[in-house]
């Protein structure tokens, strides 16, 4: 697939077949995310792999979004390493420059993938679960699967709306 | 250029040729940009776009890295509307995920493009240079033009050392 097709043709993907993912294909969207940009080049993402359905499970229950992490054959928490942090915002903005390497990763092998944000009302939840340290800050879920049936395009604003000025 | 290899060859580029870059070709970049995921579809992004020389300089005063921005030939700043956020965090990751877009798009139409992100400290002031109202928080300036010069890539921890839990 083409690089700007690709951007152009991911979307969310909530619902997913019994087909497993790899652990090749999991260190192939990871690695993808670990060359996003970020502010000084601090790297500030860290990542856990979950494919266990036990673990899965105690996830779900989590969040209001429970059914699309039992159903995902993995799940790929997300964290900020607090102690490479220098700058709140920028360190979120990376973190999601890196989220959306992990998606469009994911779309790249024909994988589908959602990027579950609700959970993170359950952030020390889920580093108990995990048994992670305090350092540690959750900043989303993704979940990747093959996508079982069609996905529609949310609704965009057209790009005239988003030009606040050109000069 | 194939998505995945694009994800991974993408650089950080400060150093630009003449060349013009088209009104088409950043409309592209946005058009990217705006497919990025965000919390709600809420699409918080809004971007000026800044050809104008002067407006140009203006704007490079107000950064430490103000070279880049008066060697490109077209910058990009990317603003947060206040009134359609609704979560400091995944407003600011999903922000940050539009930028990867924009900065891929980039890659992928042969530009290069480099996050600016020192500028935060001036966001006032860059908002009075392009006029624009309180609503519009300052998130960052790409700046885009065709590469000069090779580009080193920037060191990056290992994989190993990014995962912190395989279950």
């Amino acid at each position: 697939m083409e690089l700007l097709e690709g951007l152009l043709t991911r979307r969310s993907v909530r619902t997913f077949t019994p087909e497993p993912v790899s652990r090749g294909q999991v260190l192939e969207i990871l690695r993808a995310g670990s060359w996003a940009p970020s502010g000084l080049n601090n790297q500030p993402w860290r990542f856990a792999i979950v494919f266990d359905a036990a673990v899965r499970g105690r996830l779900a229950q989590l969040t209001r979004y429970g059914r699309v992490i039992e159903a995902a054959p993995v799940c790929l928490p997300v964290f900020m390493d607090r102690e490479v942090g220098y700058h709140e915002v920028k360190d979120h903005q990376s973190i999601g420059a890196c989220i959306e390497n992990l998606l469009l990763a994911a779309h790249a092998q024909g994988l589908g993938a959602v990027w579950l944000g609700e959970i993170l009302k359950s952030a020390a939840e889920v580093r108990e679960v995990l048994g992670l340290p305090a350092n540690l800050e959750l900043m989303a879920v993704v979940a990747v699967g093959y996508p079982k049936g069609a996905v529609k395009a949310p609704a965009r604003r057209k790009l005239s709306e988003l030009i606040v000025k050109e000069l």
